[in-house]
């Protein structure tokens, strides 16, 4: 799970595991033998994007560190529908204690990474890039993010912290493009790029005079990208924003923009049906 | 938002704000004079049921204690679209900072809450009532299934502790309906009601002939809930479950099940559009 | 120690450690050699359940990962005075930091868990389980629960959120018996019981008539709770409470109650005295 | 509360509502209108020492910090069976969600004062103090240590971090009190006291000899603790420990002894009963 | 504080102060009387430039929230021996409880930011800016990178998240600049400057050969610094660093160069001499 | 790292990694090839005492636990310019990310332990001891403490709860040192020694008439401090305190005391030089 901090992940998965298990998995313990081991297999019931499977293997692990968990897909895999991603074996009453947790992930992930795998194919044959946005759920953005790169897409910036981006409201309290990107010019860490997004062909030109090192198109229409993009020329980057389709995302990459970044990916994508059946060794 | 317990809210929101703040909103810090003030409002550029207003009051105040929170149109209000269902007051450049994580709360659980609605107004005249399942977010559990409430649902169990599920898996591995119920009567604290899943009429009849609580109808068709419920004929609890749409839940609920749960209300309904715009107070 | 959250026995040990060495046992540092080896025995200087072994091999192990300890008369086991229960073997430094915390928890649980046995013993032959309360030691709740069934009891619901019980100031407020319940089960989770606490025979009426899933007899006398169960017949079950006592539980049991909760087996059960014995390894 | 840090207080409240009210108090959130209003008073069902309301309110505050507590016989009064020490006006749900914990608060803390008070009664006219030990709750030794200092009893050192205090298995381990109190004045920090544990006249000898700062007869009668204490001779305090009983302190004392210390306090004090009634305000 | 999370800032102080006072201010409680009230100063010892007085005010109101500090100097300015720079009234148990971690954390961050303005003052009349590097304190960086700003100076990255700086060990890694530069290129967020460390002309010219966005001068004379910056003649920013000294930064400036790092600011400030003084309030 | 709590020492190692790390290292990501190699040593660019290493060992193992420490000339080991003084193998893309908050802690460790060997060298052959102070950096005080052992010095009370030092503003606030020692002496727990800080030889005379433990002598001339010693005449240990330098300490030695405590070891000592260099394994 290249980029993701193991010690971070760990206390994630030990704080939801608290939120399932809370003090103790009633059925289990009622039904199931303590001694009783056996195999269960993480089925994909709809094709997709495999992504989570670390971390589902981290939510087997905290529940009982006795657990085996193998990939048979790592991240990454295209798998059509009732592939068996991975196995895990050992005492039953923890496999199923942890189930619902390392599903719920894996679900959420592979989501995530099918749907951005769709904008990816989409947009082939052109330099646009599928970017995702801040609007992730909150707590999981290390994951989000992650599995939207599994997807094939790229990350924006991770949060207020590793990028500028000046928006619309920061023009509007600040007085205006030039005042909002010549007050950031002045103290901005020299390691942050500043990105300005702009509704207008008249915005974009007081961008690009003081110095923007990025542009954002916000919700502009095919036609004003276009022309958008040759007035920059190549000069600084060019992303497009705003309520972005599958349906649309193919012609806007066709303009010529650089990034396309699309909210939807993290915010809206519908889970992946996946399963967890369980096989008794004698 | 009641149930909801403030201490966890506010640590919650404190953990969050880390995610996307980190250690400083660079963009505003560089814009936006810390002087200036101004007003913001949260509007719904889709029509929908709003959820999630005291969440985002808390991202406020936890960014700066001294802006002002008023809402408009309360958790529950269903609201047209272009309405502004509250507004925040007070230093623009606070405003900024907590503008994304705000959204993304108010967004996603209010999606939870329009989609809920849906699936509610579906099976009026019926006495079914709809259902959450565990199918929720790490770490929003409490949330999501605060937003199912807000848009007219019901909430089954929180997690493993507070309710007895069983399921396939551990029917298969306790050796069938019969042994894995009479563990469970045995031994079950007295305050929880053993539920038992059923995917065929044998093993309905079998946990009806053991003392199963309620009944859960696992992926049946209509017929066969239809005959189910006759089988139970009122002496516990019916729910029915599996791949529930709105296309289908009207006929689900015509066949007489008392419950209806439905994963998809919390892992895949799209996030509402909410937006934040500011104007400036001279 | 099944049913126990490993990662949270784990935090609270680290938690509790840094409660008792806070930045260092002083004593040891200065008088003991830290390369000395040796091994150190636990023994029962009274005769009970032993309970909370494997709460003090966690205090060991995360003072020192290589002590090794052994269990002799694991957790349930009934030990004569001066048995040695468990041995530790390793560094006698990092043994004497350990020793307080893990002789604290076991000292404690093991008192509760022999009070249960006590109490159990007393209604040996009746079908009345002996059950805990929700009067545990903030914090130890799921230790002192475990204890319980250690000794041989059962467990009432864990916490507000597993059960629901209806007690007198629940009753006060709704406004009477049936006001209470019939609130309750319009809107009750499927999934939990709803338990009414009744104080005279005609609240126990009222329960029974509008639906009440299980019955709290609360403070009442032998006499009445034997016609309390004569009018219950069986149709739900009848937990006694109130001040028992090893004296008067028999005759509890004896009228016919299928569960006793004493809330003195964790407020009042006094520690079993337990000690540590060092021996030099040559 | 003096002597009890706030910060820390509050984090533990916080959490121990985690353990009983978890996502929510289902009984009182279905049973009692949000909007009730009332007032509860908390009841002394045994005579004996209050402590902890502090705690209490604490816990009120944290539920509901619009509740208003109000201490009529503050920590420390002696107070006779029936009375009222405290009441607590506001909304009834969340008096109601807050009771266990803060019963649970008062039961035990007011139980461990009531016993040392009983035992510095017994020691009245003596020079002897009594004192606690670190044979404390996990997690509640600076509330138990408090509750030991409210009954008139002085705190022994608080862990290992704030005393030195030379034991058996020390010595043992040391070979021999000469080598670790040798061994121990030779770095310890000018700071702290350097206390031996002895269990024979010559063990004391060597103790004395080799410049001990106190003395802890352990374990000793009451003609050895008088030998003891002639030997001594008031050049460094001397305390005595092991078993001690209500019956046996007052002996004790007359020996001479500076310090009696006492297990029990903190480990075996049964709970005082306590209740909290309710009125409803119309 | 502008620039600080308030959260951050107090859950510090409440850690930092269990570290200082852990379970109890023993000296205070036994010497001063609780009810005792007064004032005290603040005082500079040292000329210099304030800063962290609103870390001090949050020390102070963690320890007791009805403390009343004032601020005569805020944190910026330039003041002489003897000056008092603030002023806490209140409880004066309180006030010496808190007393020396308000005075640590002044005293850390008044020494950077008056090494900084040192620093700032040896380069006035160049365009270089001092910059921090992440050569700080485990757990202070925030802290320490506001009391440069304080200082006159600017901030490099925070951390490894909000920068791309690409470091001898990375070339050596990557197998030379072209190949480090280019692959960081080909993935780097768009939001992020790629800078790249040079110690020789030959590496420089590769940097600048393959799109590096900033240039780092690690290590060079004066004669090579003043080279680089002809050859790089404003395309990108220059950051001269390593061994920094006020003796040599003016040199260093009047090379040319953009930004100067300088790693003693934040590990060899030595600490102002700063003190409280009390005075009752009768 | 004896003395120092491996579980606290992990958990800061955790934070402060998300301080420096935070979600990801984007430059090893996108520069360095996961599946690389290879080995790092840890050099000395100055002269100095080592300490640290196992704090540093404990950041590589959080980063990533395949990673292999060697330490080579292990803490308190005198090392000449140049001297590798640890290794550590494996991927290199973790030692990177790694690498900065283990040299940080190194350096600024081995800066104390080097600065407080500087110190005890030039007492040598008088009985002083040269002590740290309170005046530590928040958060950091046990490692910081260790450094000063490592450097031959010994340490003074950890905090406010180890240890009773009466000091100016408490004689001020309790009126007098009589007043003050007398309050603390009839309360202070006995295994805690009262020290008194005496500013003239009439405080001293009291302080000693009413049976001060310890004697602080602050900010006296070297006469003032040779009058004290000789009017103590050994009766209780002698500190000497205020402004100590290197050019200072071996006059104050002489005097006669006991232990003379340094503020700037802990808050003024500057960071050693070390560096990481890595080379690639074929």
């Amino acid at each position: 799970m290249q980029g993701i901090d193991p010690n971070l992940l760990r206390l994630d998965v030990e704080r939801w595991l608290g939120e399932d298990v809370g003090f103790g998995d009633v059925t289990t313990r009622l039904t199931i033998d303590s001694e009783l081991v056996g195999r269960a297999e993480l089925i994909f019931k709809q094709a997709g994007v495999v992504a989570g499977l670390p971390a589902a293997a981290e939510v087997f692990r905290a529940v009982d560190s006795r657990l085996e968990f193998k990939e048979l897909y790592p991240d990454g895999s295209k798998v059509v529908v009732g592939s068996v991603v991975a196995t895990v074996s050992g005492h039953l009453s923890s496999v199923l204690t942890a189930e619902r947790l390392a599903l719920n992930l894996i679900q959420r992930l592979s989501g995530i990474a099918t749907k951005t795998a769709e904008f990816v194919k989409k947009t082939e044959g052109t330099k646009a890039k599928i970017l995702d946005t801040r609007k992730t759920t909150p707590g999981l953005r290390y994951l989000e993010k992650y599995a939207v790169r599994v997807g094939g897409g790229q990350n924006h910036r991770f949060g207020l912290f590793d990028g500028v981006l000046i928006k619309d409201n920061h023009i509007a309290a600040a007085g205006g493009v030039v005042n909002a990107v010549t007050r950031a010019r002045a103290a901005a860490p020299h390691t942050l790029v500043i990105e300005v997004e702009v509704n207008t062909m008249a915005e974009l030109d007081q961008a690009l005079s003081c110095g923007a090192g990025a542009i954002l198109l916000d919700n502009m229409t095919t036609s004003q990208m276009t022309e958008a993009v040759l007035r920059i020329a190549g000069s600084v980057p060019v992303e497009a924003s705003g309520n972005m389709s599958l349906d649309r995302v193919g012609e806007v990459a066709a303009c010529g923009v650089d990034l396309i970044s699309v909210g939807a990916l993290t915010h809206s994508s519908p889970a992946l049906d996946v399963s967890l059946d369980i096989s008794i060794v004698n």
